[in-house]
């Protein structure tokens, strides 16, 4: 397998730090000998690179809970591949991996942090989907923190994306009302029709808070926030009373480069004794197996589905990345290497 | 006791509802004959009428957790008085009773939501005070919501105040770190020197952030927020893992015209796994007289002091009321009638 040492591997490296929407010239596109795996490594051929929102925050420089991606350092992302030279026994040649393996076309690791997956179990797109962090994100962030009950009615912005699909089919789960905010008409037709939530509200029509009082007659037991922004201070005048906003995103944000929009509304915390409260999914790595489990048995049930949306090519990386702070995708966003 | 009918009562009567800093011009003064108590009923004479921040937001319009007050209706306040005419079994002639009997001077009251307060535990203020709403507030809002434990950080703002004195003295007891933020050095010097508080910080100083930074430095685990704005924000910033956010008020915002200021740096939550909530202490009613019994022990030992503000007379309401929103009081504002 020495030749494979010679194989170029195509990288993206963060060249400068954003400000607002990330530019071409944030990246350098560099292409690498791969390098071989030492003892105890072993090389990944990426199959899918997932792009997530958070991206957008490793970017930027202070505290954070992760280091913040050094100028010059591969930029991190998740990655579903194969192991193609191993020097690792738990990790042997032909295994599939999830872990934070970059944005590039070959990962060496030495094994922390990666899984293998079974892909009998599913397609290995669906590990950085449903089965990947963003399921894990739902679920997690749903039961754990939004503790939601039989007959309440869960709220999740974003809801045709990576995560609040997942939210809104594990809220139908548990017996509850679920309720997405979506783009368009064709990501709310989409939520209802082929998800099985029981209502859509597009934030790009007018009358954003009458159409969401209108689909939750029993105001909101659970939110679940992708977005911040506008859309949670309107989400915020509906809460029930001891509800429960899970803070798992600020996508509106994210790319702001004027003042911060913090919620206006956030009193009503106050109004409705309830609470707000963030989360990190890694936090609850241990119990990964144990959701994908459930979540896989849902799926084979046909109560759980998910829809990818897959850009080929590692090159259209940039593009696709600035396209998730647009809600041009549909679906979890990922790149076929 | 027939001829008490013909009394004079000095009401405050809500006239307008105030945009902004209650003006002269938005509260009626009317002098009314007492009425006589009927079948049920009883005659309060007050001693002290308590003037409190949450105030300012019954005089609104809309949707909160108690109705607002209705223009041309007695000013909503609590007080405590004296039983001089009955009709009530449960409340003779002679009782000490704290209620919520309005800015007036005699209410007539049918005992909902009134206790008989014994003077012999504590002189009648501090039934308004350390031994009324704003300690039930601090102990329900700290041991129940903010759940702090020995060893651990609380912060509280507005720290002088009729609420956060007693936040910092209980944290104390519970063997937390107490960092109270207040208003000049006066106040500053007090929560220290004469509450125990390990360390106060004067948000009127330049530097707010470093001198918090410098008093908490593992980090703060409750933030007990009393005022809202540019404080919460800093406080959000300097959160530990899992720390615990109260929300209990926003003075600085209450008479704001322009646009609320939300919380810019809440996905501190996030990072920080943290949560923000909300509590409205008359939903630990049914406790009270527990956590009375616990405070006045606590008193009884010299653990536990309160200060009070008291303003003579009723017609010094106005000006007293909108000197909260000015932080001119130093400690619990009251009148007494």
């Amino acid at each position: 397998m020495a030749t494979r040492s010679a194989t170029s591997n195509v990288q993206f490296r963060l060249a400068a730090r954003p400000i607002g929407l990330p530019q071409p010239s944030d990246w350098n596109v560099v292409a690498e000998p791969v390098a071989p795996p030492r003892d105890g490594e072993f090389l990944v051929q990426l199959d899918y690179i997932s792009l997530d929102p958070a991206m957008r925050g490793w970017m930027n420089e202070g505290r954070s809970y992760v280091k913040p991606v050094e100028i010059g350092a591969v930029m991190r992302a998740g990655g579903v591949g194969q192991v193609i030279e191993s020097r690792n026994e738990s990790f042997p040649v032909g295994a599939h991996v999830v872990g934070t393996f970059g944005v590039q076309q070959y990962a060496v690791s030495d094994g922390t942090g990666v899984f293998q997956v079974d892909e009998n179990i599913a397609p290995l797109s669906k590990f950085l989907s449903v089965l990947g962090m963003p399921g894990m994100t739902a679920y997690f962030g749903l039961l754990e923190i939004g503790k939601p009950e039989a007959g309440q009615t869960v709220v999740v912005s974003a809801a045709s994306g990576a995560v609040g699909q997942i939210v809104g089919q594990i809220a139908k789960i548990k017996g509850c009302r679920a309720v997405g905010i979506a783009g368009g008409p064709e990501k709310c037709r989409f939520i209802v029709d082929e998800l099985g939530f029981d209502a859509a509200v597009d934030y790009k029509s007018a009358g954003l808070r009458d159409a969401l009082r209108e689909s939750c007659p029993d105001r909101i037991d659970v939110y679940f926030d992708n977005v911040g922004g506008d859309i949670l201070d309107t989400a915020l005048t509906l809460l029930a009373r001891h509800a429960r906003v899970v803070l798992c995103g600020a996508i509106s944000q994210y790319c702001e480069t004027g003042p911060r929009h913090g919620p206006a509304n956030y009193m009503a915390l106050l109004v409705d004794r309830a609470r707000m409260e963030g989360f990190l999914v890694f936090d609850f790595f241990t119990r990964y197996p144990e959701a994908i489990r459930e979540m896989a048995g849902w799926m084979a049930e046909g109560r759980l589905r998910s829809r990818e949306h897959i850009v080929k090519g590692i090159d259209a990386f940039p593009d696709a990345f600035v396209g998730l702070f647009r809600g041009e995708n549909f679906g979890k966003l990922m790149l076929e290497v």
